[in-house]
């Protein structure tokens, strides 16, 4: 949309290098005060805020009126001048010569007074222009970002796996599924199987995209669809892709700090625990995971896995992410490869994120020999035939591999320092929320 | 996993740089000859191809007969010195001081004899690993990495959208659904409408994600789940997205023509027909598209849509990719602007690649009349219920906006010089076809 003056329409984002220049910004009414003869618009335009000044004197009696009665949210296409001033929020402001209104927006629903979550997620479509909002939702695409630019600038090749599958990657109690044709299919819980054929077709890979669980409980950690990023590396061991998980972790956190300072600072983070999450990670085996539990007074015995308080009571522990690994293999998907000096532990590795944010990365080495690999299918009662292609891979030059997988929605949760999962994504799926 | 050798560990892509070194490269048999004392073996490793020589005087007896049977696909860790070789295909060559066997691949199924389609996807998970397939998924790496660099420099927001919705974005015909508790969810067909809210939001956002159309249909332009990547514009109008397909498309292109050169020789593009892909691109209306359809024989009226033979014979008629806008409304979607000037015709515009590949981006301005959207809702029988959400951005600062959607799987086959889309994925998943 061209404005009706002549002047060049630029975003708030490059307002400071327009100081003194006549330019038009297009946005929606923030906030708003008036002093008699001036108006202040504060005007969001999705990329900066700036506050627009609006002089009796500058403008026609009419348009001052309807200024006055602009409403939050209201569409407007203002042009002025551009002015550094200290006294202006963000140092910069504009005086307008023009103010055009596409809309004069209805009483917006969403006000400074306390809202509660079911409204605000009723809401979520309107919720999403706040500030805060806002901030979350950059800083999830800068870290989105961060583990695309790491695996792409280390020779991974991003495979996209699939959505649609014909069989269940970890059990089938938590399956979405959807007809398909004359067939079933289910909705994928990790790319990771898939991973393992590309990563023997390309060395090193990577999948990136949503997977779904139906599990039906409520909890701050769990969404019913969540994005993952999964790399596999053949001939990779547990040691190399625990020191991948942990410099990636790293460079996806040092990446947000630096590249969103302001938007953590909207959100009041706490940067210097961010700035402490560096190498090396503590690495903890699950039988001294037990101990210190125990020791901390929890009623867990070896064997039993972790919930979200054991996660949590770890977690606060380090001042970093810390790495669990070597579980019991019988809490561990069918395909962990099993420790050769102790079988009944398997080669695999929790990351937790420090501050109670619990398990955000999972991984390990996988099974590499046909046979083991065929038995733990039976023993898990999995369907053979939808494994056929699986089993593939370890006739026809197998090797040892390893990969692990991390959810988006968690670590933008523990880098942003949000109570809930549901504000990490911009149209969270819920046990019972599926509008917007 | 560590060589027995002390030989630091490479990837075959960093060869050049190893030249008098002894290293190690741990992959595949993709190739093996033999001539009495010497073997060449070509090793794969994903990230290349290397000739990896085994003179006999160098070896054991046992391990150079054991190198003899190693079959196609065996794996190996190979450790020797790096030579330049002019002869060596790629110019490089090793001289194998030791070779781990890790497993001697049973009998391989893909033979340098012609397969079938069928047989070839039904071992989908070993046809990946054929050099052909290798490049055509990196160059479909390439072109996502190119869309997401192309937004992200931009200053657009990348918010993903949801893939379980509560209503279909285009009908209902075409949609597979899922119980979700106790309600039904739809899988999602364009992340548009929620775009629509989240360029309200950050006044430029972009999704990226999976899509879904049960579709009972087999064409060579057609899969059943599909990625799309989906920019919006607050304040946008169809002149300013038709520049944004515009120098977007060319951008993707030639990252390609530059970044994956190798890969387009591999599978035998014609590199010259990309090169020409730059603005300004021929812009036509629907009118005019009609008339020149007629001028070559098609028996077709004002009024109709284009099938797969119109498309066809436009984009043949230039060398680089067509912007056809201002389709009869009726033939578009129920969110599609009006022309004012000739409310029968909306703002929309479809792009259609060169060379015969049709359709690769849809897209057009949508309609911000709170009233207007409310009765083409109404017309197309959608239920007003689900888009209650969707009507509220046109009652909060509604402006006029713009955005479209690109299909990669077609733009991977029209780049890639395919027949058909199948071989744009790792894992297609077609009308009979979920499994692998």
């Amino acid at each position: 949309m061209k404005s009706t003056a002549a002047a060049p329409v630029v975003y708030i984002e490059e307002i400071a290098s327009r100081v003194g220049q006549e330019v038009t910004v297009r946005g929606w009414i923030y906030n708003k005060r008036s002093s008699g003869k001036l108006q202040f618009l504060m005007v969001r335009d999705g990329t900066g805020t700036l506050q627009v000044v609006v002089f009796q004197k500058n403008v026609s009696a009419p348009l001052f009126q309807a200024v006055d009665r602009l409403t939050q949210e209201s569409s407007v296409v203002v042009t002025g001048r551009v002015r550094a001033d200290e006294r202006a929020p963000g140092g910069y402001e504009m005086d307008a010569s023009d103010v055009q209104i596409l809309q004069v927006a209805e009483p917006y629903p969403i006000t400074p007074k306390d809202h509660g979550v079911p409204f605000l997620m009723e809401h979520r479509h309107l919720w999403l222009r706040s500030s805060r909002q806002r901030a979350i939702l950059r800083i999830r695409h800068e870290i989105i970002k961060a583990c695309r630019d790491f695996y792409d600038s280390r020779g991974f090749t991003l495979v996209d796996t699939p959505i649609f599958t014909p069989a269940a990657c970890e059990g089938t109690t938590t399956l979405f599924e959807t007809r398909y044709f004359d067939d079933t299919a289910y909705l994928t819980q990790s790319g990771q199987l898939y991973n393992e054929a590309t990563a023997a077709a390309f060395g090193k890979s990577y999948c990136f995209g949503p997977t779904f669980r139906a599990e039906k409980s409520k909890t701050r950690r769990h969404l019913m669809e969540f994005w993952m990023v999964e790399p596999e590396v053949s001939y990779a061991e547990l040691d190399d892709i625990m020191a991948l998980a942990e410099e990636f972790i790293s460079e996806i956190v040092q990446k947000v700090v630096v590249g969103r300072r302001t938007e953590l600072a909207t959100i009041e983070r706490d940067v210097g625990r961010l700035e402490n999450v560096r190498p090396p990670f503590p690495r903890l085996s699950y039988d001294e995971a037990i101990r210190l539990l125990q020791e901390k007074g929890l009623p867990i015995q070896w064997g039993d896995d972790f919930g979200g308080d054991e996660e949590t009571q770890l977690s606060q522990q380090f001042d970093r992410p810390v790495m669990v690994h070597r579980y019991p293999s019988k809490l561990k998907a069918f395909y962990m490869q099993p420790d050769p000096q102790r079988p009944e532990v398997a080669l695999c590795v929790d990351v937790l994120a420090p501050e109670g944010y619990g398990e955000i990365i999972g991984g390990g080495e996988r099974i590499h020999g046909h046979d083991l690999l065929l038995n733990r299918i039976q023993e898990h009662k999995l369907p053979a035939e939808a494994f056929r292609w699986y089993l593939d891979l370890r006739k026809y030059g197998s090797v040892p591999h390893s990969g692990f997988g991390m959810g988006i929605e968690r670590v933008v949760a523990w880098i942003c320092g949000l109570e809930h999962v549901r504000e990490t994504i911009a149209f969270p799926r819920m046990l019972y929320r599926i509008y917007p």
